[in-house]
């Protein structure tokens, strides 16, 4: 009998989304971090659809502070469409919750939502309380719709061998906190769609060594990884930055000659944030196996920890 | 110390939206059916937005089979739609299982919530999954985007005293099986705002002695129920009638001089289903009171059955 216990994250929902009617033309393929509508060639503006969920003593720990958990919940969202080079418009918020849950709680939850959706100019549009049995978890799922300008999208697919592999920020740490108070980087994606249009971006939310080989895997590529370019947070070992997960930070492709002048830019338009070149996409292995290999760990949400 | 259990869910969604930025400018309040989001005067067709939540041993039992509770869950969102006159397109699917969870049992819920995508012309756009500890309770959340013409909106909040008030098909008994298996009334919705455009609307979920007071009280009515008239299922008591929730059926008003020829017209347009006159909607009593009262029972997601 098998379990979701023994199959991974993108295994399963590979499995699944075969089951359900899906869009017979899309205007993304499905894996990537927002669905994308397409409303028609009169419309200058793309639809970005995306669902997240946190889960009590999965992704926070029942003693966390609740506003701190509320940022987290709509953060990441908000993170998916910085991704696609987009921006959120109106979130729905679902909690479900046991009984015994102080009202405090709730309000401060809800407060740490509100701080994020007004820093970053998003609204709630509706919503859905239901209990949970007693001892249950706490589950929060968000959804949200938001826009992108049909010439600023970024996909993971549409990058090439050859082209330069960059990430924001520095990775690794997050259970030391950064997992509840990170910020997403819509301002630094809106710069680069704008400015240096990458090739292809997504963003790091399970840890680089699962990420990476999704963005080389998309884009039809294998990667190599100059490990020692790992831009690491304080204190970690490079296999917490690349396991850790939970970064958001930004992973980007962008053609190769053009690297070296986003890089000056960056710099300038970022001073205190880091943008660090730590590879580059190659052609695929024999018979299509990534060439990157070797790269352990990775969040997987059913699997790790389980 | 206050918990949820403490409060009604209409009492605690009242404090929490509060707490979080919310449009300026609403096309229609907070409160109904589907969030309403005007793309602009240019567009003749209105966004529609929705998400709803089935939680383990409380909306469904574990040994329920999965692909009527994929059904169920998809079929709640669709009814959603149907009570604003509207109809669905993309849903975003979230699942939140312990790890010990069959395989097969998600591939049964997915084909379920495939069948009604299918039967009702929508299409799955993204979604996730993530595990729950071990022993806590599965949550199925969903979120949908839909559309409805400008024309065919109705909200709760557009109906007047002397409205006469009625309700499709037969309520109660819906734990004998009717919440895994209900038909979200979408054709019948689709005809009723083609023809006989309703004045208020919204559907029957958590029983009619919740529900109805909903539809006066954001039309600023109060109400008279005709109990004798109320449509019970087989075996039914009128407490059951009004209680049980999970009917799926739509409440409806319309103006008192239509009503015979709405009755009359249906009756021809939907042989197999009923369409009764259960009283009508009435001036607020003194202080703005609704003057039904006395209707006990209906379904709150804290207190009931916790």
């Amino acid at each position: 009998m098998i379990t979701l216990r023994d199959l991974g994250e993108d295994a399963l929902i590979a499995r699944l989304v075969g089951l359900v009617p899906r869009d017979p033309r899309p205007a993304a393929g499905p894996g990537d971090d927002c669905a994308v509508i397409d409303p028609g060639p009169s419309h200058s503006t793309l639809q970005l659809l995306k669902t997240d969920a946190l889960v009590e003593r999965v992704h926070f720990l029942p003693d966390a502070p609740a506003r701190a958990v509320g940022w987290k919940a709509a953060a990441r969202v908000v993170s998916d469409f910085a991704a696609m080079g987009g921006r959120p418009e109106r979130f729905l918020v679902t909690v479900a919750l046991p009984p015994e849950t102080r009202l405090a709680w709730v309000e401060e939850l809800y407060r740490g939502i509100g701080d994020c959706l007004q820093t970053f100019g998003a609204v709630l549009a509706g919503g859905e309380t239901s209990r949970v049995p007693p001892g249950s978890a706490s589950v929060i799922s968000l959804a949200a719709t938001g826009c992108v300008r049909r010439d600023h999208l970024v996909l993971r697919s549409t990058a090439a061998p050859g082209h330069t592999l960059l990430v924001t920020g520095s990775l690794g740490g997050s259970l030391q906190g950064k997992h509840l108070t990170f910020t997403p980087r819509i301002k630094e994606s809106g710069w680069l769609v704008s400015n240096w249009k990458p090739s292809a971006m997504m963003d790091v939310s399970d840890g680089l060594a699962a990420d990476l080989p999704r963005l080389a895997g998309a884009s039809g590529c294998g990667w190599e990884l100059d490990e020692a370019a790992v831009p690491r947070s304080a204190g970690c070992t490079l296999a917490q930055a690349v396991g850790d997960g939970e970064d958001f930070e930004l992973l980007l492709a962008i053609e190769p000659g053009r690297a070296a002048g986003l890089l000056a830019a960056w710099s300038r338009a970022f001073p205190d944030l880091p943008l660090t070149a730590i590879g580059r996409l190659v052609d695929p292995g024999p018979g299509g196996v990534l060439a990157g290999g070797g790269l352990g760990g990775g969040w997987d949400h059913f699997a790790a920890g389980g």
